[in-house]
């Protein structure tokens, strides 16, 4: 089969792979139908972190080929969904919600890599959600999203507790920020200000549900938000970049006592105990537990209630995943996908 | 009047000062018949934090003796307790229970100064809760310990979202970690770990209900709060230290979506973005907004349920507050009550 790897920074190429197969009883081979490309895959893309023989790819939709003989839940011809990183869902850690770090958790990132024409994926039971009924084009685009951008985004609102009477800002205008727009909306919020100075990206903030927009960063952007809120910040803060500026902007903009919900994987962020401290705010995030989450989002995607697919304005076959990097390296594309014909 | 002032590290003097008269409308005066020493107070005392010229003491009980025309919940003669922050009890910060975060805040240490016989008390009706009837001696100290060290501890047990079914670990001895886990048990917390060394304290955080001591400091403390937890670690971990050790020794003694509720103030602490990202936990505290649980710590103390004054191991009279000072650095004393004679 082919499948994207990427051999060093800027480095990536579509190679022949030898065929996944069943390892293990509780494994499960899919056929990819669609993948697509992350923002973190540019982290290692732009050399900010390893990126020698990656097998890249962990966001996924697919057909279930075959499955191990102890997995239940699952059989050949199913459509899946499933989230980046493998998780039994059934240890104590799984079942408080934080599937992403299972006692068994392994990324797929990397090891097994999804943006190719199959995956094994382990723990299928615990990993693959099964999609009721034939997804149409727009609804198998938006159980895409599912798998990473938009249950991050979901996770950071939950993380920010995006709620009814809230005002909510997102900090990132990538796809998670977009789709925590989206979230935050669903979630109830009251008002939801997006910091973006992209005008398409304002366009596709404000159809999720922005109800503000804007454009200033850092400090600037700070006040801005205080503006808004009569001086106190946002109850509720997602903050969806990573980087030490993008973290300090979440905290400041956020009033004491209120929430900053961060999945921006941190690159050399440090964060100052006493300006915390002082700060009164409360910090959740990390790798978010999209598994929580994706059985309420299959339903939402398959009843035509969200569709968060709109983030994905390009659209290229798997050979051409060297473009498809480069197009969101350059921000010329939000969201790549990448079609395997399959 | 006299009144106790820091002039430097380790110089704590008892001085004569200008009785406090009400300034503002909202002011009442009242006569302090106990303060104390606040383990905080020896950050300025070793010279970790300025220490020139501060009024001395953030902790108080004592009995109205005059107030302005605009207060109307308290009259002379009532017995009073407040916190350490003055809050005007009403903002949109007060009302979501950030009252030591309140628009109008300002910090009793320093500039007021409740190691005296009388202190000025801004903001009054928001600040001060009135205590019914006439506590006996006992309950006086614990209401005295009611205006810091346990509401303090309580938040951090309230931040931790210590309860039922949870396992709660608390990272410091003194008098706030032995009330946190005094708040723990309160609360619901079906196991809690004191991590203490020494005998005294650890018999207090029995008493207090301890159901485990832990030893250890630092990666094997961690590591012993893991075995004792399954692996996984604990659901809660309350942080009253504030050093770059406790902190660190409490983010990794959680589990993955636990809780830290952190309300050592923070000296040179600094923490890692990627580690914290990749724990998973939930991170809340700062300077405690005791003034939202004091109502609920009033009854608790009138009606004996609790009896935080047990951590008061030393009395002496507000003249000999230098060697109040002494005994708590040293740590031949883990909180001492100052008499005034009123």
């Amino acid at each position: 089969m082919r499948g994207v790897v990427m051999h060093g920074p800027g480095d990536v190429r579509v190679e022949d792979r030898e065929d996944p197969k069943i390892e293990a009883p509780t494994d499960a081979v899919i056929r990819v139908t669609a993948a697509c490309v992350c923002g973190s895959d540019l982290w290692p893309y732009r050399g900010q972190e390893p990126a020698e023989g990656l097998l890249m790819g962990h966001e996924y939709v697919g057909v279930v080929e075959e499955v191990g003989a102890e997995v239940t839940t699952l059989k050949p011809g199913d459509f899946v969904v499933g989230s980046f990183v493998i998780s039994d869902n059934t240890c104590e850690i799984c079942q408080a919600g934080y599937q992403s770090r299972c006692v068994h958790a392994e990324f797929v990132h990397g090891g097994i890599g999804t943006q190719a024409e199959k995956a094994r994926i382990p723990l299928a039971d615990g990993t693959l959600v099964v999609v009721p009924g034939e997804p149409t084009e727009e609804q198998a685009k938006s159980l895409l999203a599912a798998s990473d951008v938009l249950g991050t985004g979901w996770f950071a609102a939950v993380a920010a507790e995006a709620g009814p009477g809230k005002t909510v800002a997102v900090v990132g205008e990538g796809a998670v920020g977009l789709l925590g727009v989206l979230a935050a909306r669903r979630l109830g919020a009251e008002r939801v200000i997006a910091m973006s100075r992209h005008a398409d990206r304002q366009a596709l903030a404000r159809k999720f549900g922005a109800t503000d927009i804007v454009e200033e960063r850092g400090d600037a952007g700070v006040e801005r938000i205080k503006e808004l809120t009569g001086g106190l910040g946002a109850h509720s803060v997602i903050e969806a970049v990573g980087t030490q500026e993008s973290m300090n902007q979440a905290i400041r903009a956020t009033r004491p006592g209120g929430h900053v919900g961060y999945v921006g994987v941190s690159h050399d962020v440090s964060l100052d105990g006493l300006e915390l401290f002082f700060s009164g705010i409360h910090l959740h995030g990390g790798p978010a537990p999209v598994r929580r989450f994706l059985p309420d989002l299959v339903e939402l995607i398959m009843s035509d209630q969200i569709n968060p697919g709109e983030v994905f304005d390009l659209t290229l076959p798997l050979e051409s995943a060297a473009e498809a990097y480069a197009a969101m390296d350059k921000r010329q594309a939000t969201k790549v996908l990448l079609t395997t014909g399959a």
